[in-house]
């Protein structure tokens, strides 16, 4: 059960309309690592949770602080959209061929669609879909894509920091910018946690019994490219971080196979098969005619 | 430049035709986690990469492997599909109500549209987007989607092989176990050497000065649900993993603000406004209406 | 600001586990009028609305309601699927023919990507998407909107209502029909208050001066099929509902203009055009040679 | 069965090429309430109703008015591209950064794909999708879906009346207007003779028995928002709408319940369970691994 | 302007209920080539074609027949669905465990969402959608794609055909596959008369100057897998189609170029750089703090 | 199985950047039309090919190549983008008003999500999705779609390259409509083989029996449009391309029926039924309350 406070959970309020930086920020709200992913992402990790305690608390706390970021970026967005150019034709100040390119960055939908508000779409447009989130059950790999989905956002909100030079907007990024340095330890924080408690371990799932998996090339690093310089790395020789397996490295694969004859699926599906077949086909083609219904 | 060769990584035949489960394999291939989705987001990687050498041979080696893991999957639905029955009607078997009942299991395009061939889609007939991939040009971020798409995928297929008794099936389940076992390794170990080497530090981008962002909630645990457990995970006390800052816990937020007053669009987005301004509005209509072009 | 409570606005539990229904319930947690539209689009016109007080109120209040909606769909959900075989070859159940077909009708994503529990999709599995909502910043359109979602939602509620006779799911459905039918009256209420108000007026937008339209067809019904029972309805004759024009019934068209002639882009966008151009388009052909860079 | 005419409806021209216009048009022919989701709405209503007489000559006869009225707005986008300047470098006026700016605000896929022409997209260039359309085959939901996209079409055309000054796309425009006063009018006029001859009423769908629905709460405004504004509105006293009932308010939820618990899926979907459990995994791990295939 | 006739092209009506079968029917009304799709695209091609006569008449008059195929689909699926099972649970027949089953191979939102009727999508439930036409004003090329598309088309109603033996299903389908052989002959001959008359030529675009293309390899096979048998084509050798150049044949490609360095771009987007810049990249941060805002 | 080799099939570098540019190239990168759509599309129709030899090693080859053409694509717009101006606030040359709304033509999301690399979307920023590809097995078709593609995709280069005046870009765009030339003409000769080696012919698919389509309009002009042109054209009378029809000219149908009556569904769908049925519904309504569970 949620409730609604009519509060954000910052003061921030932009010094002047910049319509395409509205545009710009509904990467944040709207886009694959935006607020609506993260809100719905750890809301439903909570609804199809295993266990109660701590880590549903955490999904269900974090996941409730996320929609009131969304809340915080739309108010903003339609602040920023609020008293901007939009296209309308008598204004002054659209006749100025500058003014009018302009527009031409921001969301044309903003205006159109929207009336000068926000939209639940990303920086180009696109509408936010339910394919952004991961809710797969296993929490391992769940808070995983948790801490990816705060880092690439706080990456997002950093380059966005230097795209304005707006005060407001800047300030309400810094509270952004904080709370993503938050939620990447935190996930990291849980990751590790699961792991010291034994709930989980490298690799995920980690009770998939590892005797059924091909063991030859569970820790065999493949380079199927020509660079060399892949060797390199501590991914190629020395233990494995999941404590399981040493490292080696090899040129290409160490198993191959040829590849098999092609498959011939029923003739009424009309695919082209081999030539020899041709005789066949027209046989086939004539007793068809003879029994035809 | 990429070159193909008419071999598979791995020999694995079905011992028999199976329509539904073929449609499950999908999922692997064309679905969020699947093969085709880490092929195109190590490839993106390297194209967008700014730094030669280790990093950027590793997303070109494992991302032509996983082109490669595309095809075996494409192979081995074919081969799934090729004696199954897929809805012809002349066929004795299709009159039993039981597998007229399975063929409804099956992915109907695999008929229909395919020919009894393989698909870029999930297990639910979605088509594969470019919006499932990341590749952000920052590598600790995009590490650890790899990592992730790694667990997810390796759950996935560790469910899947739970989901039939076919030896061969389970063969080539078991080689993509092994190669997953190894890529979360490998992307762990990858974003680990990052961070030894100082190329890239927590929180991510480690180089956005933090003295920008709002500090003081950067490691605050902020509970916006009702459930205490949550205080006691190790992301509510003590250091954090970037090693920057402690842990506090806090119920509920602690900053806030009122919600900031509505906004005001030009009156000719004809959105609704405050009652008061009714008035206005039908004195505005009427200048508007002598105003008429 | 949103605060998450951990209980439930009713108490339902699924007598028996049944995983074909759980993939019919998505559609109302997930499809075009299921409830993440719903939630989504009264706050989304909450954080666009230009008016404070009663209407906004309204609006965030019964959107925070309809997130705790989602909530309980995907707490069924996860319910109905908790014991359901879901294609784990070994359970014995499993080798039943029956068994496995029912199985083909789950949402096999619910198994292979969710591990048992909700996601944000329709009843076909196709991802809930932001262009489901409607938030224009006119509230009488936008009402309409939510009167039609609601109307829309208790229709399937109410179809799925008859495709279960499980008790426990039953009260879940007989919870939310009841709030369906709040939800309608109140929306059209909000609608007629706005009227009442003289806040907005029929049509929409009400403010827009109709001196601007062709008013000529404004209340003609114009018939463009050749059944000829439209002309019995109160949309044939009689005065408007917005109390502005009288309708009046035309067989067809009352205006019409020839085609016009087709456009000739510049030719280097290199579309066909008419061919008495081939000649000069051979000369231009050659021209570009000599000026070839 | 449809029969074409080389006719338009209105006989409209622009002044002047406009192609940033044109791409904001393409809201209104391709975008989720443009012309191509009418006419597929109107339609498919017709295909799908169960009723003979005026309400599907109602439905087919607008529906075929609004695929003509798809084929102005595309003519209209055709002439606006005609002569503009759509990027093609050697255009002497395309060296002045200002067109240059100005092109950017185009839908570059109006040149590049279209080579001038209109395509089946909104203004930000999402393509016209199926999911936008309602027809339930419940008349007095869909006719309540058809008035809402009259009206939400209406606000988007009187939006780009203000953002033009071109004489011949007003006039269009002024038709499309007029055109949705009709439509407007006349669906709610259809929902009232729905309701007048007792087809259906509210709340919809109007037959499923209200015995069956929780009635402790139909006409409950339950207010999970902290605005007390709310009760000020007619939705929360007095007679509803539907003539079935009394509006009360409450603040908050007057039905609750605990949080369910956790749901424990089979083991082998490898989520997370409760920590207990860890001892039992491990030893279920063994087991498997005794088991092995 | 269209007008619509209450009659269809062909008389079928279906011998019995069949909801699986009118899901796979489906994709030839609302996938990827179903009849939206033809009916779209010649439609968009005849408004953004740039000659008129016989070519414009050509498009408009099939784009019309075509939405007369949409009709005739949708109203024979809402005959299928008419008295199927579909999931109402009181019925006795579904009691039956293979009944169940058999409903769980239809589409459930035919049930759920149209109330038993026909939708907007295809065979897996994928909302039709704008992207799947071509339009590009160049009529060589189009005219390809409406063979190809009529091909594709008749390939799927030929499987189909096979899907059923209901015989007014199939009478329907001989109509389709009759009318699909005259589009695609139609097509074919439009393109060689475009050709014939010297409007276009291949290789299309023809009036682009052949001189501004890399001729190097304008006829050059370049094989870039293992397989030898692809040299034994008669497009390894021999004249090609166009009659402006001599294929040859040639194992890998005839150019290269090394892998261009990587890009450096702004350090304010966050990408990780070479290593001997963290040196750089501490220096540049301690500056940005110093040049803190 | 693929293999990488850090080399493109031909140099080019830009003369400078140009970020405008750079999201217009993404619409032959991952547009309907790009690389990635036809590298998809020749290995999808490689692992679903019946026949071994020279069809399949064409398919892997060109396949193969492709694959190579986007790495070309993406390699050439992260360049673009390196130096561009994308929005960063403090470079000077961005304060030019001219230079900001430059940027506005820009995809943003190159700069926010991608940090100046290269995306798998189009021109307008749509994700590439698998419903852009055809396989359907049947080669004759198969190789259509194909040619259809490399015209359509040699239309769009030719259209690109007249968008910029760049040496580099232009030396790409030559090499990609060269391989456009040879990749024409390539699928036009296989499907003239495949013609020619009978094993496939017109109509496709060539071996449904032709007797059971409904002949008598399977060479039938119907003109659904009132432009007499279209009777001018050689599919109106003469031969058909296949050899086994000749085409006569019809205005309009050639067949017709009556408009069946409507459906009446299962009334618990609750679609709105025929008046006369209004008293059966009240008396069912009463009959399901006292029914009532």
């Amino acid at each position: 059960m949620f409730l609604h406070k009519q509060e954000l959970q910052f003061a921030s309020t932009p010094d002047k309309p910049d319509a395409v930086y509205a545009r710009k920020l509904q990467e944040v709200l709207g886009g694959q690592y935006g607020e609506i992913s993260v809100a719905m992402q750890y809301m439903f990790q909570g609804w199809n949770m295993h266990t109660p305690g701590k880590y549903r608390d955490l999904v269900f706390g974090i996941g409730a602080e996320e929609i009131g970021h969304v809340e915080m970026l739309a108010t903003m967005i339609a602040q920023l959209l609020e008293k901007a150019p939009l296209g309308i034709t008598s204004d002054a100040v659209q006749d100025d061929p500058t003014v009018a390119a302009v527009i031409g960055g921001t969301d044309v939908q903003h205006a159109i669609v929207a009336g000068a508000g926000a939209r639940p779409v990303d920086s180009n447009g696109n509408p936010w879909q339910g394919s952004y989130i991961t809710a797969s059950g296993n929490l391992l790999a769940d808070f995983q894509a948790n801490a990816n989905a705060e880092m690439q956002g706080r990456v997002q909100v950093a380059r966005l920091y230097h795209m304005t030079d707006d005060h407001g907007v800047r300030e309400l990024l810094s509270f952004l910018l904080a709370r993503d340095t938050m939620h990447q330890n935190m996930w990291l924080a849980a990751a590790a946690e699961l792991q010291e408690e034994g709930a989980e371990t490298l690799p995920v799932p980690s009770n998939f019994p590892q005797s059924k998996e091909y063991t030859d090339v569970s820790y065999q690093y493949l380079n199927f490219s020509d660079g060399a310089a892949a060797a390199e790395g501590r991914w190629a020789k020395g233990p494995a971080p999941d404590g399981k397996g040493e490292f080696t490295y090899h040129d290409g694969p160490t198993t191959s196979a040829p590849m098999p004859p092609p498959t011939h699926p029923d003739s009424r599906f009309y695919g082209t098969t081999e030539l020899p077949n041709v005789v066949e086909k027209a046989a086939g083609a004539a007793q068809d005619a003879l029994n035809k219904e």
